[in-house]
């Protein structure tokens, strides 16, 4: 489906900037896009920033978009021409990808004229809210599998197009090997990797008769699934298919078990490749693995090589969602506060200091960006005026990123079981101010 | 962003292709797209079929794609030709969108040429999955709201924007309202609604002056949030704006409130408006809804007029997978089995039988496509030899056919609680079948 990028708003965005148009309400304002709290996670991880900052570079409002919203009700001829000539002119400061991050903290704060701080709301939130939903979900995954190759097989679950794509992003930043999306090796460069369907084993109805041609056609990828109709019965037919590739001089690369009890089965169909010369053939495991079931198999010492994470991955399936939002913290130099039951926000324009002791990350403090507080600033200049500060960040680099937040953190948080809260202070001066604006409204 | 349709597929899917090619394997194949299960479900909503036949009558690779496919090691010349000249020369039979289904019933069935039925596999599984798990849940909410208004709040969290806007289409399919996606407006002709945000109030400090300037400038849609500081006492300064409003000709038409208590503070304000002699001035609740909340509210009697539903309806979020597979169930003219455990297949080309009694849903049957079985074939040609056997369905009359669908289910099936299984049965001669193929296999 060809989408239409500037539309991808909730509808009141519009109602809203054309509001502040009217009323000359173009100070700068500031949001913060945080998330409130993390079920299931000891932490999170921030992903998700590039799209967002190529999202903003990128935000204009063509001739058709602009005769669809000149329709609706707000669409005046002049919020038209300003639409028309939209650029997003802001400033942004984030977390860059791959940092560790926890509830309360902001990913991202924007600060631009109020009207297009506000007309970006929705789509920022959709595209910081889904990688960092699934970076967060598949680094659990990744200390899991202690080092076994992941493979990210969720797009046919995946909610939509996008969701496959950027849940192979996402999940390489948090380690995985690859991906077997093909437009997320494409658009990203990503490491692609592929076995077959059963569907393959079925058309030739014979296993033999399937492996060999299938490892005769792809000689420098031979990885078989065995699990169609029996799996150990399909490993010996393995054994015997290496012997007559191997006198073609095709080596097999790996077997895949997606059905079972997979380690059952790995031991098994292992001592039937090792008995058969076959120590060189590695055993990939899928069929609705999460993290869970991933470390269950690791701790038992199953004799997998890697592992297949598709829906739970790619859908983030036991917490499919965070609740995050982005929240408007200043205007005209003003800080602002929103005091809703149970959604209170702090106000003023904030950052993040992380402090450590023994090479460990040991407490943050949310404070006030002009607060001298001890610690590392996380949030960093990534766009000024509209342009973005530097180039893209290599995934290379984001993933090398995570991987030394991860060693940072304390053990406990490291662990799949949820550990005590790590410590994440807001700052004095923030509650003062809170404090300061409820009485001022009174 | 941008993304290459055609490369939306997993890798394998190309291996396999390109390995049937070499092997001349390209009789017609017949796979079957279905659900396994429905856990948190009484009865599945078809949905998606729009996007999958508008997918396989589009899918072509261009020059961009086959460079990138050339790069990979099943690029040969000859099927990188093939891939150039591809088109979907296949059949489709399917549910209409709106039908009822349940598991183990095929949603789709692809008859086509080997190579070309299997490389669209994970595609047409991410289409018809998605908008299928959305569809589920949205009517649930629709039977919870009893006849209130339901409106998708669900863009901000939705996985990407595909899932966005898909969700946007299934949930209006379900019987929603609509929805505040404007991008979904567009493409679809939905009914567009919005409100404001919080930082509409925040940016103004002064929740009067928001109002006031919002409904000036939103004459017609003058909906007000009214929960960022407190409440109630933002309902009376709302009661206080209608009279300043009325002067000038502008009526509020609703509030919103998407926190805290909203049982206590709809009939808290309801009280506020009422007295304010604002009786025409409608209620909104959003904050976290799902059908569970909104049954709550509605049995409650809460004086709420409608809903808006954000991450639990485009997340799908209590049960955000459904266990779907596209299997091969028969290669030229021979009927196709998977054994493996716990995901075997009945084999054969299939079609629904459905039963009425009094004019309800009695029961249904899996049974070979060509079986004299009671009940009226659920299953239509919608594609044939690559082309639509129609014009695309309305929206409205598949959402017209979901109405009539509900209204014949077994009335528990339409509560919210999980009611007893509704009966499907397997025909004895897909038994007779799938006992033969194990036996010949032995």
């Amino acid at each position: 489906m060809a989408l239409h990028e500037g539309l991808l708003t909730d509808l009141y965005e519009f109602a809203m900037a054309r509001t502040y148009r009217v009323e000359g309400m173009a100070e700068r304002a500031v949001f913060e896009l945080f998330v409130r709290a993390q079920p299931g996670r000891n932490f999170l991880v921030a992903a998700g920033l590039e799209q967002a900052l190529d999202y903003l570079e990128r935000l204009r409002f063509d001739e058709s978009d602009l005769a669809f919203l000149r329709r609706q009700t707000f669409g005046t001829p002049d919020f038209i021409d300003w639409l028309r000539s939209f650029r997003f002119e802001g400033d942004v400061d984030a977390l860059p990808e791959g940092t560790v991050l926890f509830p309360n903290e902001p990913v991202l704060r924007v600060s631009a004229p109020l009207p297009q701080a506000q007309l970006v709301e929705t789509r920022l939130l959709n595209l910081v809210h889904f990688q960092t939903l699934i970076a967060s979900k598949a680094v659990r995954c990744v200390l899991a599998a202690r080092g076994r190759a992941l493979i990210d097989y969720g797009l046919r679950r995946a909610h939509g197009a996008e969701a496959g794509v950027l849940a192979a992003r996402a999940s390489w930043i948090a380690g995985f090997a690859g991906t077997a999306t093909v437009e997320a090796g494409r658009a990203f460069g990503l490491p692609l990797y592929g076995t077959m369907a059963h569907a393959f084993v079925q058309a030739h109805g014979d296993e033999t008769a399937a492996f060999l041609a299938f490892a005769r056609a792809n000689p420098g990828n031979a990885i078989l699934l065995i699990d169609t109709y029996d799996t150990v019965a399909a490993a010996r037919k393995v054994v015997a298919v290496a012997r007559t590739l191997a006198a073609e001089g095709i080596a097999l690369r790996a077997v895949r078990i997606d059905s079972g009890d997979l380690d059952a089965l790995a031991r098994a169909v292992r001592s039937v490749l090792d008995e058969g010369g076959l120590r060189e053939t590695r055993i990939i495991a899928s069929g609705g693995l999460d993290e869970d079931s991933i470390d269950a198999l690791v701790r038992a010492g199953s004799p997998l090589d890697a592992f297949g994470v598709g829906s739970a991955l790619a859908c983030a399936s036991d917490h499919p969602v965070l609740d995050c939002a982005y929240k408007l913290q200043s205007y005209a130099g003003g800080a602002r506060r929103k005091r809703s039951t149970g959604k209170a926000t702090w106000p003023g324009i904030k950052q993040v200091f992380r402090r450590a002791a023994d090479d460990r990350y040991a407490g943050d403090t949310v404070a006030l960006a002009d607060e001298p507080i001890d610690g590392k600033p996380l949030l960093v200049p990534v766009m000024r005026a509209g342009h973005r500060v530097a180039p893209p960040e290599s995934l290379d680099a984001i993933r090398a990123r995570l991987r030394s937040e991860v060693d940072a953190l304390p053990t406990a948080l490291t662990q799949l079981a949820i550990a005590p809260p790590y410590p994440v202070e807001i700052s004095p001066a923030i509650r003062a101010l809170a404090a300061q604006l409820d009485a001022a409204s009174r």
